[in-house]
């Protein structure tokens, strides 16, 4: 079967997500080995979006296809009324690297989240949830609805008890103030919030470690401490949804840990294996583990604990630790966040950049004092579609929404593939200027 | 590592589902053959309950695990934007053994139920979900609360839309009616509801294929016929959740394909991999599917279609079709239910025995006459416990809920195999009715 009508199979017979059907355009993917991935016609793509921003370890690891291949042949599913050999080993790595104490399994970020809300609820005996606005948590009916992300508009109203709050935007601060100069009014207003709705009635706020896919926000280094601080102050949990931010992609197990605060719940999924095979995690601290001593956890699904899930996490965590992955994030990550500054003073189309280990993305405007942005919220523009289309041509494999652009390579990309492919993004850009700073076509 | 240390571990580093963790006690399953599963202390179990009713090939059938161990080499992870060749043949395995048109693929029956639900909204338009109160269709949000079954309880009230009815439960019918002498008001007040709720209100009626961990509800022969009209009528979608009835469990793909009705949309999971990996499909009609050719698919997942996933399942359907599973199914099944209605004639605690295929039940009573359960709704009771520790005890492991014990073997279980586990079914049974018969101590 030739690459055609592999995807021409692919078209009749399935269907794509978050996609018009007749506007779906894939690519077939027939390999990969580190950075890079295969098309079926030959070509070798760099991949700068690690697939779904979940393939830290880099396509094709070795010693994570030899994990798998050993835990299927000894024992492929278990239930998980049951105890086996890799579900506790992986609880215990899991608490040893986020500090918390028990893990409840899921098979992706989506499930992760429902599950998280689901035990901050039950152990709290509160109802609410504050999420930010800017996010996104899942598409299942709980973890849709506690996104701020414009993918719930058509399918709402969703679940009651979820409050939105602002994020921590500097760059389009809602409170109209600048870091340097603010009061931390992404954190205050949310204590204004707490007191609206009735500080009893709010079981947890709800919070990705980093923003991913709703533009990267790294927040004030201040951040956390306060939203931690404010948590205290009213019983509330925080839960801290890890699925994209965590295990390693920012230099740290979770993204949090920068920022030496705890939360009480970790949501994780996409890099815990990084997508070797679904698995998502809801860990939770002790003090939550203690109250389900005694009560009923309400929740379960038929593959908590796969056994080749947990055995494929399990490795994955060999090789951030054996191969020392998150000091190649911190080193390269610190390379990118100089070559991200450098196009913002070179183009005129760059608004902003932020980053932090090897998540990062630039934020395009069409004029860097307006800041107007490049494409409108929620849209395109042909600028933009320019943009992605050039990256393509050159096979890079990016991920484009909006005004922005990310650059998310596999955690194992060396330093040579990074700025082979940020010239690319350089190529693409000076195309953007072009384009905003031509003279208005009548 | 000996079993005591690995469960010991599993305690200390994880949460079990659907449990009060300090009274969960698990057995540690090291490995498996067949109908059988091996504990770490080297035990050998016969699984009456296909661990979670999925594992329908039977513990580690070499065929797919093979397969998976290819896939695995070759092409471990591909984003759900990407076509693959495990993902277009499978899609198009789906497509011929349903009859419907295109897939959709999640990670387990719960998120597919979810997206099932959305499709249905998406193309009529209509907000509400008729579902039916003896059923369980998933944990996340949206599924959770589709479901009628108990365990929705504590995490009430869930999305809006979701409309209950009756069941086809003709052991205990809620319109005090036997089969022979009836109406089927089980069909004939969903008309009444959808009249009352407002047909162009309704988008879906989702029901299990057959109802399965609420009590395994066969419905009379004309009710599929009948609710397939009731739905084209009014211009209704019918969801068929073929999760744990699907997939040879009851000797056909589809159980609603032995009442000869197509539905809108199928949802399954469990044996689709036998577990063997996570995957769960939502397998739409042609209408559907062309609907979407030119509207957004408002749905998606990281780990949507995973192509260890999909070769997984495509190994599947080889080992159903060459090794004419369904044929053994169809065989031991007749088998099965003459052996059940020996025991209910036998037994005074059996007051019910239903069966299809190698999906079966026992439905114990008090006394045969009033039909008083052997255990409330949602609750155990002496009996019933001392009926799940004397099979444990056998090492036959069963599926025990309420008042009713399951009967549901892999689907490549020898009828000696089966018949060896009916006998200790009859020893549990024997010891039941010695308690019920026994006059009560004072
Ligand atoms: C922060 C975050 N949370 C949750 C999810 C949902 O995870 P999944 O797609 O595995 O359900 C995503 C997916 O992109 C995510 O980025
Ligand atoms: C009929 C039915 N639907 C849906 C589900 C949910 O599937 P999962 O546990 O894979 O989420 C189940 C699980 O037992 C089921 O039996």
């Amino acid at each position: 079967m030739d690459s055609k009508e592999v995807i021409q199979q692919n078209r009749d017979y399935t269907l794509f997500s978050w996609s018009v059907q007749s506007q779906a355009n894939p690519i077939h993917i027939a390999g990969g080995k580190g950075a890079y991935f295969f098309d079926g016609d030959g070509n070798h793509w760099l991949d700068f979006s690690s697939q779904l921003i979940n393939i830290n370890v880099g396509h094709q690891h070795p010693k994570v296809l030899e994990a798998i291949k050993k835990q299927v042949d000894e024992l492929c599913f278990a239930a998980p009324a049951f105890a086996s050999k890799p579900r506790g080993e992986l609880g215990k790595r899991l608490a040893e690297v986020t500090g918390l104490a028990k893990s409840f399994f899921t098979l992706g970020g989506s499930e992760a989240n429902e599950n998280a809300m689901k035990i901050a609820r039950l152990v709290t005996g509160r109802d609410k949830i504050i999420t930010r606005y800017r996010s996104y948590h899942g598409a299942t009916m709980g973890s849709m609805t506690a996104s701020g992300d414009p993918r719930r508009w058509p399918v709402e109203p969703g679940i009651p008890g979820i409050v939105r709050v602002f994020d921590p935007y500097c760059y389009r601060c809602p409170f109209g103030k600048q870091p340097d100069w603010c009061h931390r009014e992404c954190v205050s207003h949310i204590e204004e919030v707490i007191q609206m709705e009735g500080p009893h009635t709010i079981a947890a706020i709800m919070v990705e470690g980093i923003t991913g896919s709703n533009g990267l926000l790294v927040p004030p280094d201040d951040y956390y401490p306060k939203l931690r601080a404010l948590c205290d102050k009213y019983g509330i949990l925080l839960i801290d949804d890890e699925v994209m931010s965590g295990f390693g992609r920012t230099g740290t197990y979770l993204a949090t840990q920068h920022y030496g605060i705890k939360p009480d719940i970790v949501t994780c999924a996409k890099g815990l294996t990084s997508g070797y095979m679904p698995l998502g995690a809801v860990i939770v601290s002790d003090r939550i583990a203690q109250h389900f001593e005694n009560t009923m956890l309400w929740g379960g699904l038929t593959y908590s604990s796969h056994p080749v899930s947990c055995a494929a996490a399990i490795a994955n965590l060999d090789v951030y630790e054996e191969e020392r992955i998150f000091d190649n994030v911190n080193s390269l990550g610190h390379h990118l966040g100089q070559r991200l500054e450098a196009m913002k003073e070179k183009f005129a189309c760059v608004g902003d950049v932020r980053y932090i280990g090897l998540f990062s993305v630039l934020e395009l405007v069409k004029n860097k004092e307006t800041r107007e942005p490049l494409a409108p919220f929620n849209g395109s523009s042909p600028e933009m579609q320019k943009l992605a289309a050039y990256l393509k041509s050159k096979h890079i494999y990016a991920f484009v929404r909006f005004n922005m652009v990310w650059v998310c390579p596999p955690l194992v990309i060396s330093q040579e593939d990074l700025d082979k492919g940020l010239d690319v993004y350089e190529e693409a850009l000076a195309l953007v200027d072009e384009m905003i700073q031509a003279p208005a076509a009548d």
